[in-house]
């Protein structure tokens, strides 16, 4: 019976591996550059033969290794398909039977967003829950749901996909998917920034962010630092968080929404500002809802996808 | 190994009991009243003694049976604790539990429309897919989803229940759940007679729904009928209709969603008048989408009851 599983969270630029015991224990790590070139036909290879020289230098054979799990940035169905990822160059192929007849091990593989939820879960701010939503709030919104302790993966991977949920009509501006009002066009750190524009534009207040470009971390700092035009952009911010929130609560009741990604550095500020909104807009039943911040940060889709082989 | 397995679904007037083999055949059925005085105390006793009358005429032993399922008008946990029944006049309590002693024979519970998705996904409408979503256009709106060929129960029971979904901003009319426009203000059958009373309140055009009460079936037979404005009404209608559909597909990417209720009567139309607005507001990953009609009508609770303990 073997002792150790892999947990590979592969990105545009690196990947990272980790080996985990039983138990979530890190017992090594480390990284490798994402050879992207050639619509990335070595990264799977590169990641096999890695894991390999690992194994040989720790003398552990292939019955010590439970399996590999690998996360993807791109939708992957059930059965280990993805079917695209644009940041590796990838097409549409089965990951899990690739890895398989490199490595000789077995292999699962699943979305990156949703693998992280699974760490979250298993060793981060989601601890102990079972019915979970992992809401990643960076440069877009990614998001991972779990129900009964299990991934809802999604008929073509895209489960959980909440970025691109639709939130608001007469939005002018075109998201990225090509709908129009999507949930990361207003409570994504780029749509922070949208939101605190769109603020300073309706008025003629002072404000520190006035005739500059900024961030969202520079509206969130200028709120904290008392600026009146920054203090109503994160209070409008957080009624677009808690109103999309409302609306995934409705639909799949979690006992915990846990908040990753780069705004969260906003702390417990954050959950303050979605609160309101999340309160007038969830169904009654499924509103007892607890919130959490992440606690993994980069290392929740490395532990998650180790926890895809453990499960 | 037990042969046989009872659905049992219980309504607010008359208690559904199917007996069923391991394949979905029906083998017996009958009703029993509701008796909801005195809090509903007979209810699961008067489901106890007529299983046990009508195993003893078959001469059935409890080796022969699997299961007992039970779908219940209220939210039901994955423990089987319902939290409370309105129309049965339950509180708090254990209904596996509760049955299990008053029988000796295994049970399992689920809320009344999540135990109907898992009925039309084995027997019904949803048949062959695993992850389908059940969306039930009656009085109001409920709604059962099934990942991965499993139950989204949700922390407290209330997965799926999609009526109470946020769908538009500034609503005047409160909804039963406390609310201001949820989903099943305007995609119910109810909320059909809503939207076509205020599309003729926007209209001089002559209607044969001016002047008179009406139903949500006169809306669609007046739109049938060439009536435009009835046909302006349908097409709003079916506006909600898609856009609450596509918020919830964005977020579980199911394969199918299955449609069932009184307006689903209005048949295929009903499908063509929805998938604009799908179609506009659906991430574009998770918007191929098939949608069928329910086929088991008012056996579907029972059907899947069953199946709760066949799986």
């Amino acid at each position: 019976m073997g002792k150790y599983a892999y947990g590979v969270d592969i990105g545009g630029t690196s990947v990272k591996i980790g080996m985990f015991d039983r138990e979530g224990g890190k017992e090594d790590f480390w990284e490798l550059r994402t050879r992207t070139e050639d619509h990335g036909v070595n990264i799977l290879p590169d990641v096999a033969a890695s894991i390999e020289k690992r194994m040989e230098e720790k003398e552990l054979k292939k019955s010590d290794i439970i399996g590999i799990g690998i996360g993807v940035p791109g939708p992957v169905d059930s059965k280990g398909t993805v079917l695209q990822a644009v940041n590796l160059g990838w097409g549409a192929f089965n990951v899990k039977a690739t890895v398989e007849d490199l490595t000789g091990i077995r292999c699962e593989a699943g979305n990156d967003a949703n693998v992280a939820a699974l760490g979250e879960m298993w060793k981060g701010g989601g601890r102990g829950f079972d019915d979970m939503v992992l809401v990643t709030l960076g440069t877009g919104i990614g998001g991972g749901i779990i129900s009964g302790g299990r991934l809802l993966v999604g008929a073509s991977g895209a489960g959980g996909e909440i970025g691109h949920m639709h939130l608001e009509d007469d939005e002018p501006v075109q998201c990225n998917c090509g709908c129009f009002g999507c949930f990361e066009e207003y409570a994504s750190a780029t749509g922070a920034v949208r939101v605190a524009t769109r603020v300073l534009e309706a008025t003629e207040q002072e404000s520190v962010l006035r005739g500059r470009e900024f961030t969202c971390k520079d509206i969130f700092d200028a709120a904290a630092g008392g600026d009146a035009v920054a203090q109503q952009a994160v209070e409008k911010y957080g009624y677009y968080l808690g109103k999309g929130l409302a609306i995934i609560a409705s639909v799949v009741n979690p006992e915990i929404f846990v908040l990753g990604g780069g705004v969260t550095k906003a702390g417990d500020t954050l959950l303050q500002l979605l609160k309101p909104s999340f309160e007038k807009y969830v169904f009654p039943g499924a509103g007892d809802c607890k919130f959490a911040l992440a606690t993994l940060g980069n290392d929740a889709g490395m532990y998650g996808a180790a926890r895809l082989v453990l499960q």
